[in-house]
Parts: C-alpha cells; sequence; structure tokens
C-alpha cells in the first residue's frame, strides 16, 4: 500500500481508451435490442453511438480512477489479471441489461442489483471505492436523465420508470464507479 | 473457528428480514414472469406474495443458519461482505429462474444447477454447509410440491414437468440452504 | 508445485466423462433453443447429440489437460471444488449461449467474451493455460467450420455470420480450453 500513487500520461491514456471501448461495446447492445435510441443525429457517430458517449464514459473512467488515488491508499499487488477481471465484469452487467430489455423489469433489475452487489463485494477494497460507485451513480443517472429529457436519446418507455431511465440505471453506474477505482489502483505508480 | 458460537436475539431477526426481503423480490420475479401464479387469494398478500411465504422463508433461513451452527465450528473471520455476496448470489440466481421462464427448460435447467454449484464452491465450507443445502431442498421442493398440488399457486404448466415444480427449483433451493448456512456463521458470536 | 506429474488411467478415464457429459448437456441445450440443427442423421444419436460430438469434447478434455501438463508444473493444492468450480463455470457459459440464441448478437457475444474472460482470470495460472485456451479455439472453431460447411450440422442462421459459426464461440471454446488445462492440474498425479 502506498499514499502517493498517480497516474502517469500513459495510464490516463489506457484508462480512458478503456472506458471508451467498453462503452461503445456497451452502447452497441442498448442500440441493438432498443432499450435505448438516439433521437439527435446531427452528431458525428461512431460504431452505433454517438460521439460524445465513449468521450464521457471514457473521461468519467479517467476522473474516478483519479478521485479513488486522492481518497485513499493505493494497493500495489493488483496486474493485468485484476484489470481484466474488473473491465469483464462491468462489460458482463451491461451486456445483460441490453439482453433483458424485453424482460419484466422487476427481475431484470434485481438481477442487475445483485450483480451489482458481487461486483462490489469482491473489487471495493474500503470506502473510497464505494464514494466512485456514489459519484458514478449520481453523475451518471443525472447526466442520463437530463439528456434523456431534453431528447437526445430516450430509453424504450417500457423500462424507464425511473424520470425517463430504468431502474436499473444506477447499479450499472454503481458497478463501474467501483471498478474505476480499481482501475486507478492497478494502473498508478 | 470457535465451536460455541451461538445466534443472539438481533441476529435471529436480521436472518429472518433477510430471507422475507429477498424472498418478496425473489417472488415478485416469478409472478411478474408468470413463473408462478397464486391460486388462493384468501390470504393477505404482502407486494406479489401471500404473507404466508416471506414468513415461510424468513423461518427458513433463521433455521438453516441455527442448524449450521449447532453442526460443526463456525468461522468467525466473515463480515459484511460475505453475507452481502451470499445474498447477491441467491437473489442473483432467483432472478435469472424468472428471467429464464420463456426458455427451454434444458439449458436454463443446466444454467440454474450450474450457477448453484458455483455457489456451492465459494460459500461452502464443509460439509455442515452442504447438509444445511440438502435440508433446504427437501424441505422447500416438498412443501411447494404439496402446496401446489393442493391448488394454493401453480407453476406454469410448461416449466411444471417434476411433480408440479420447475427441475431448477431444487438447485435454487440447495444455494439457499448454503448460503443460510453461511450467513449462520457470519451472524452468530 | 510439481514438474512430473502425470495423468494415470482413472484419471484419463475422469477427464473423458466429464467432457463428454457436460458437451451432451450444453449440446441439448443448443438443439433445444435451435441454435444448432443436426443436418446428418445417418449416425448413432445419443439425447439429443450425435455420437461423435461428446467422444470429441470428452477427448479434447483429455488432450487439452494432458498438453497443459507437458508445458508447465502443475500445482498440487487443487482439489475436487476446484474442479467443481471449473466444470460449472463453463457448463453456465456453454447454456447462456443457448439461451440468447434470439437475442441480438452484439451483446450476446459481449456477454459470453466477458464471462470467458471472467473465467480466465479466476482458473488461468500462466501461459501454459492459455495456451490451452488458443488451442481449444482453433481446434474448435475450426472443426466447427468445417463441418458446418459440410453439411453435418448447422448453426441457426441469424446467428452463424462467422464462416457459419457464431462469434461467441471461439470464447466458449477459450474458456474450455482454460478450465480442461486446470482440470489437467486437478486430476494429475
Amino acid at each position: 500500500v502506498s499514499s502517493d500513487r498517480r497516474l502517469g500520461a500513459p495510464a490516463l491514456l489506457g484508462l480512458f481508451a478503456i472506458g471508451a471501448a467498453a462503452s461503445l461495446v456497451g452502447d452497441q447492445g442498448h442500440v441493438a435490442s432498443g432499450a435505448t435510441r438516439y433521437l439527435d443525429h446531427g452528431v458525428p457517430f461512431i460504431w452505433e453511438s454517438a460521439l460524445w458517449f465513449p468521450l464521457m464514459v471514457g473521461a468519467g473512467t479517467v476522473a474516478l480512477a483519479a478521485v479513488r488515488l486522492r481518497l485513499a491508499p493505493a494497493r500495489s499487488d493488483l496486474g493485468l489479471r485484476e484489470a481484466a477481471a474488473g473491465i469483464a465484469a462491468v462489460s458482463a452487467i451491461y451486456a445483460v441489461t441490453a439482453l433483458v430489455r424485453d424482460e419484466p423489469l422487476g427481475p431484470a433489475t434485481a438481477l442487475v442489483f445483485a450483480l451489482a452487489s458481487l461486483v462490489t463485494a469482491r473489487f471495493a477494497d474500503d470506502r473510497s471505492a464505494l464514494v466512485c460507485g456514489l459519484l458514478a451513480v449520481v453523475a451518471g443517472t443525472t447526466t442520463e436523465i437530463v439528456m434523456s429529457a431534453a431528447g437526445v436519446f430516450e430509453y424504450a418507455h417500457d423500462i424507464d420508470p425511473l424520470a425517463g431511465v430504468p431502474p436499473w440505471l444506477p447499479a450499472l453506474y454503481f458497478s463501474f464507479g467501483v471498478v474505476s477505482a480499481r482501475l486507478g489502483e492497478v494502473f498508478s505508480r
């Protein structure tokens, strides 16, 4: 454990790339399943996503990792295996949220919250990771509610009872925040 | 490891509340997906469940935890993280059994048994946890077969070839028994 | 860790039986969901599978386990719990590939690759397990492409864009290879 670990330029770039790439894959799932639909096409698209989406998730990954390192000492014994497991875990939950698009919202939401709890139990070492999870929930969910209300994109109306977003969305963001915190530890030096 | 660990009144209450709450969420999934249907409406309901259902699961959680502590010494190094992971794991399987309601019964059952095996490999330390799993299978499956035969509730007929209940039901109960045993260890003192 | 661990006759038989049995369960799922269809019925069948299929998977399990032990020293501290977890993990992914048969191929593939990554992070100790994973991908995917092209069986056409097989197939084989390598360690002496 070291209290002065930081993110160098390659780490910042790597974290941004991981967040952006994983968000493109996840968003393709949401678009393909009809969970979401982009309404504003006056922006460049990359694969199935409006360009701003991977940029925001990539930047969010970097920001959460940096916040994590500010909050508490980081473990120095974590390697690529830990990073791969964390990225895979969040990507799996992201894919699940697309695959349950036509299922009843109750058990779909229960499954996503249960999986997010497993991710938290596995990847959150201390309170700082939970803080990152909460930050991701507040920033991510609020942003999506606002952009959905503004007509930039929308969730399918049968899954959007939470002010225009699905009830499983906070759990997806929480797991994203917890794993971004862990990636901060892995990529720091 | 201590051989004289017991459940105090707050622990008993906590275990009952966990089992009851998790069963309400899981049962909502079964009702929403059409996996189950209550036929007897001459009893009070809470959310989507007949009142006796969460009471039975809550009581079962307490009973299994107590049996576990009778059978073998308990670990004393388990905390809330372990409890959260166990509850989340069983809740995830419970939600999966609702979400696969319209899928072919073969792969649905294979998935639930595989997930229950993973839960067992992760949470069952010794034979006493397996005994709790088997107790849960026998008591739970038998109770559901009898109550289904008595016309109190029913499973959808395309998923009920096992004397009126689905073939994945024993695996769900086994994981419930194994995790209840682990919760007994966590909540004992 | 021991560098001269080998597979005795009971181990070879056990590995063959595990691979064959798991493949029968998994293949039943693919046939039941309509993911695959046997076109050549001029061979004996067992359950829903042409006889050659469980024989090939059983033999592949043995071969991969043997290759693993040739490549690097084996851990000697792995027991039945490890074997059960590995078999359950691959069986769960196999069942998932059947259950997502009617879902959009993008998120279905993302989920299977994410789960295979989790299996790899959990069960692959070193490079030798990754080699076994790659061997399984090359041999398994190639065999299925050839047999599908030869009209022996086919995948549903809406999920077969990868030369006649689904894009998630390599990930399923990779996890099979990684776990077979681990089973080699467990069953060696």
